[in-house]
């Protein structure tokens, strides 16, 4: 097995891309992610996507965007896991450069979410619940997501002042991320006076509809150098774990065991434990989610993820700042692309690239994707070389 | 990287299965290839699917069918490339071993497609065209293959009595195969009086709708022995690549350039011409289908691929048998499921398995699989040890 490094990375600007369609923005990040090397070829390609079948009524996307990105004829697959999408192809990309079956890969990840209605859309995103038990039932994905909250809160104290401080938080690193959908800062009054969506979570509690796309290049470590002047990241470890996927078959609302699987995976091989972490993007899809994601990374123990983000310690300046992009709620969530974004901006952090959010001699950090909630995961670990 | 062969296979009887669900299809057909060996856990799973959103509203299936096989945890992904989705699911398990990332991979195949309207299926097929300049313009599946029907009896002088007898062959060679959807024999006569559904494709050029999955289970060659009693097959190359995904950007509409580059890739890495081939299974989504692509693997020169069909030659009892299984003609084409299915015909080949259509002394046996109208494919070059 080689060692595999990210060579260069590539974003556009989120948000609700009217006047660009799925092929345009996936071509977009791409081309930023080549023109970040010095390549002149690709050898294959990874798309994440979640739903583009139902988003925008093309599947087929691996040929229409090698196709339009002037790739055509390289081998390409899309792969699904729901929200988690980016994340597996990304995961994907590196076992095909690790296995010598490619040297330079290029892994997307991109969701068109805007071309359809609203109702369409909550359709759609309930597609990765259980359809048969959840979804047909009237489950919508606040409504799942509610229940983990709502429980938390019962198990753990958790707060409802402590779910709105995930946003402020997430909102205030945003504003410094020139690519994010919703650069403003938020108040806690602010999100907890929001329109309701699903008891206890409010509006603000939500990360939004976006499109948008990201993009990661990849080649072994040992050629990396010849092929960028930008300064080497390397894959430590990528851990991938599965969950039930209805929330009534697991044995706790409170736990995200697919997470917590994933990430021992991870640590395991990268060999380093949460404490070596510096920096880290995770999935908050709601901001109930990224307390829960930071009990089953290990950066706070069971039930005190809460108190994790109140005090003060996952925001930029404290120890383990969490979603200096934004995260979910403030950059968007373009499903399918969120997990390869993750990428982008723990390497750009590690190479000292995030001018105003840059977290302090950043060398160690980690991207955690989840699809659904929770029903499939991944974590990689990164570090500069 | 590690040499890797297929341990146990699997498949269920398919059709319009009304009374199952995805799932359940998903599930019997793993665990028919689990029964086939002497495996006591899986390490990772990949799941060809071309479009469970649109057939059954339900994406995160990697999550849903771990969850039901009763293996959750284990990394679980979905690959989707059109009809190609098999194809690209059993490239990426061999990655994953050869790779050492996994010892014991599940590839499974699976499409529930009678679950929606004969309009639903068209629409939910047509995205693996080119949405926007294709599909929304009216043109169907049978329609773009029609086009390159027409052209291809310009051009070559292939005829109607040709394409026709790719139906008769296949249906002869299903009638063999107890899990086929139509056991039946069909004539020339038949074909060519049948229904139109776009000049001259009639229905019966056309594969049909189908509910089906296959699944097959790959290990390291090194370990294979002690996970079967089953005669051993190894994986000697498998090619990919892709085009442009509207006919209308192509140089021809008489070659399929995917297949033709796949090809090569595989027969390069597997050390094999088109001569030493014993047996392959091919995308006859239609007639048309297999006499192109008879050509770009090689068995028979441009343009020839009606007179292959007419001279006998790939019939059971020919030099190079093509779909003894029946093909998606008559065994049926639940369309993320083929790619895998062709996979275990061949396996069973090999291993001298297959009863009335075994085919004598088989040795080496090839596998392709195709998304669209060619915009991916993947050929696969298996080998009995």
């Amino acid at each position: 097995m080689r060692d595999v490094a990210i060579i260069g990375v590539g974003i556009n600007k989120w948000g609700e891309l009217w006047e660009k369609s799925l092929r345009d923005i996936a071509v977009e990040a791409s081309l930023k992610a080549i023109s970040d090397t010095k390549i002149d070829h690709i050898d294959s390609m990874f798309i994440g996507c979640m739903s583009s079948g139902l988003f925008t009524g093309q599947e087929h996307i691996a040929s229409v965007i090698t196709d339009y990105l002037g790739h055509g004829h390289i081998p390409a697959s899309r792969l699904e896991s729901a929200c988690a999408s980016g994340g597996v192809a990304f995961r994907t990309g590196f076992a095909e450069v690790t296995a010598g079956l490619s040297d330079i890969v290029l892994v997307l990840g991109v969701e068109k979410m805007t071309d359809v209605s609203g109702d369409e859309a909550t359709y759609a995103l309930g597609t990765a619940a259980d359809q048969e038990y959840e979804s047909y039932n009237g489950a919508t994905f606040p409504g799942l997501y509610a229940m983990m909250a709502r429980r938390h809160m019962h198990e753990y104290k958790t707060t409802r002042r402590q779910l709105s401080l995930v946003a402020v938080k997430n909102h205030a690193h945003g504003v410094k991320n020139p690519n994010a959908q919703f650069r403003m800062e938020v108040t806690a009054e602010q999100v907890e006076n929001s329109v309701r969506v699903a008891d206890p979570l409010r509006i603000l509690d939500c990360s939004p509809i976006t499109d948008g796309a990201a993009a990661v290049i990849l080649a072994p470590l040992s050629m990396a150098k010849k092929l960028t002047d930008k300064p080497l990241v390397k894959i430590l470890g990528i851990g991938h774990a599965t969950d039930t996927i209805a929330l009534q078959s697991r044995e706790t609302l409170c736990a995200l065991s697919a997470v917590e699987k994933a990430a021992s995976i991870a640590y395991k091989v990268a060999q380093v434990k949460p404490a070596d972490i510096n920096l880290a993007e995770v999935h908050d899809c709601f901001t109930i989610a990224e307390i829960m994601v930071s009990e089953a990374l290990g950066f706070a123990e069971p039930g005190q993820g809460g108190k994790l983000v109140e005090s003060g310690t996952t925001a930029l300046g404290g120890k383990i700042p969490l979603n200096t992009s934004g995260g979910l709620k403030s950059k968007g969530h373009p499903v399918g692309a969120t997990g390869v974004a993750q990428i982008v901006e723990i390497t750009e952090q590690l190479r000292q690239e995030s001018g105003p959010r840059q977290v302090k001699k950043a060398r160690i950090g980690l991207a955690q994707n989840m699809g659904g909630t929770g029903g499939s995961s991944t974590v990689s670990i990164l570090k500069s070389c």
